[in-house]
């Protein structure tokens, strides 16, 4: 792959995952392409995303918080999305793997109970649902005395929660249920508004819009 | 806390993702104790494990693969569970993230809707074994190419892995199911074996066993 560009990213517009590392390669889930061999000789998972670093001897790597890593690891010398402390490192990886298995396939669990399972199973929801709000309540605990999860600035492990945070909130601002986010959960609220606001995600967000409206 | 141990371990006898780290402090979850003030007040997700490090100043960290990471990033200097060189770190922690994010959660639904939900619903059931199976597959394709995961040796990569293979694999192989985990999947059943037999693991088991028993 020599193409001039500096990374692969494969990827698609759909789902959350993908959203939080730029610079995209769409497959097409209809027709499967994540599963073909053109993706899974780089990931043997069949799923998004997957990052090839070309300015770094095609170097491979997926999971989205793994890619997360990698890139300030690499990139953010700076610090200005990462922290640079051991320990703040240590509990920067904490949260990641927080959002990783406590965020990410319990949201990802009530999307399909909710759209896709080819039965409506009233308490597999109901499970869900609950556990998208004990999530969300674990995070305003926390945020509720501190801005951000760790190192007192904005991270990749605050970034992270940022894609399904959307998903979830629209459908709890949506759905006839009794929650209220800025009454119920105004830090949480707080703190995924200020992330909305920051140049990359607006631009991610915006992008993924125009995707979108193209595909319907 | 001052007691001369090195760590305290929040954890609890039945669940999976406790047994990666020794040293512990059995919380009784029929009495809901992780969610309790005394755990919580180190860990706001409610849920094990939870590391306490007094020989680093009483510091805390939660998700077992950020403890596992914390633990060998600080003591084994050696490398003897874990790589050094950077790119291998990037891998070892993409599996970690696939253990966290895709083996620990479908198994664990997996384990929910066939002991604990309220309703038998053979469709969800279905959803998660097949999830298992799947990952195992993935596992398998790697596996099958190369002894350990990364790095050419056994990680806390693979380690990762062992609480909920025991699960899966005792689950695949007394259910009515036609799946033969030595046949179809060789280089996973030969890689899980050889975990079984290190002596950390091996005395691991057997003390979870005895405590099973004591419960009982």
């Amino acid at each position: 792959m020599s193409h001039g560009e500096h990374f692969t990213l494969f990827t698609d517009v759909r789902g959350p995952n993908g959203w939080k590392v730029a610079e995209p390669k769409y497959l097409d889930f209809s027709k499967q392409e994540q599963k073909s061999p053109e993706h899974t000789q780089y990931n043997p998972n069949g799923r998004i995303p997957t990052l090839i670093d070309h300015a770094n001897n095609d170097f491979v790597v997926w999971e989205s918080n793994a890619i997360l890593l990698y890139l300030v690891e690499k990139y953010d010398t700076e610090h200005k999305i990462s922290v640079s402390v051991v320990n703040e490192k240590v509990h920067q990886l904490q949260w990641l793997f927080f959002q990783a298995s406590g965020q990410g396939p319990y949201y990802g669990q009530a999307t399909w109970f909710i759209r896709y399972h080819p039965e409506k199973i009233p308490s597999a929801i109901e499970r869900y649902r609950k556990e998208v709000i004990r999530v969300i309540g674990v995070l305003e605990s926390v945020l509720s005395k501190q801005d951000w999860v760790v190192g007192g600035k904005c991270t990749i492990a605050d970034i992270s929660f940022v894609p399904w945070n959307i998903f979830a909130f629209r459908r709890l601002s949506t759905d006839d249920s009794d929650v209220n986010l800025e009454r119920d959960f105004p830090a949480v609220t707080k703190w995924h508004n200020a992330m909305l606001k920051r140049h990359a995600i607006a631009e991610q967000i915006k992008l993924r819009q125009s995707l979108l409206e193209e595909q319907t």
